[in-house]
């Protein structure tokens, strides 16, 4: 078997990028699969965040199986190299589908910091999600905190 | 400051989550919520997998770092733990938002068996993609074959 024989299956994978595009007239199919793939990263940092976020407020019955896979979920997701997703171009000021600012690309040294903060809110969360619900509830704080300080500095507000 | 000060800024984020389940009544919102999900999990595999694949196929010009960067967001994308995103009730045969077969529920070591493929095929295309075309187009292979192996068992053809 050549390494092209199985090629044919890939279609249908690339297809989905591909598709992406469609209906984003005059925008760069690079930029939009860009944004759609960091808003896609962002829905699942968004839905491990919400199992987590649930058993702090109470309203969904803390697992302690459950909030060490979330928070080992967010960790590992927060470890992904996340350039790929912020190609030039692609800010609220080149683009409509998006409410990434332009500083996100002007000030690249705050954006690792923010990153960096992540990183450390991430793995403090899943050192201490799993051992009972006072420390996922503790380590909330600094997760919230990142989350709220990267999006106060490089994320436009909602319309 | 109690863990809790800065639950507000969690709120948007959680507003995410539960944005994704309007416009689908009478469906669970976590059934909801775990579809898009898993969907938004694809589409980063398929973000990754499109500029390996089309390195491979010569649309893109090979470049060393951002294969590296593909492959490696890939390994790890794979290594997330995708139970939280098959809740019991979200097939095809539970809810029409997905092409997710009730034999993904059916057959767990099935599913683990598929998941460990893409962990080795992901694994070997980490290890290969930084280091020329050639060794890029090999890992390709096996990835697809693991691609296309889980979709035909688990996943209903498009309509």
């Amino acid at each position: 078997m050549t390494p092209m024989t199985k090629m044919p299956l890939l279609s249908a994978v690339l297809g989905m990028v591909a598709t992406v595009a469609i209906g984003a007239n005059h925008v760069d199919p690079a930029v939009t699969a860009a944004i759609k793939a960091r808003q896609s990263h962002m829905q699942l940092l968004a839905f491990n965040l919400g199992t987590l976020g649930g058993m702090a407020q109470g309203k969904i019955e803390y697992d302690a199986e459950k909030a060490q896979v979330a928070a080992s979920n967010l960790a590992t997701l927060s470890s992904v190299d996340f350039s790929p997703y912020f190609v030039v171009g692609s800010s609220n000021a080149d683009v409509s589908e998006t409410r990434a600012l332009p500083a996100m690309w002007e000030v690249p040294e705050g954006v690792l910091a923010a990153l960096a903060q992540l990183q450390a809110a991430t793995a403090g969360m899943a050192d201490s999600a799993g051992g009972g619900l006072e420390g996922l509830q503790a380590a909330m704080s600094p997760l919230g905190g990142a989350c709220g300080a990267c999006h106060q500095a490089y994320r436009a507000p909602a319309n």
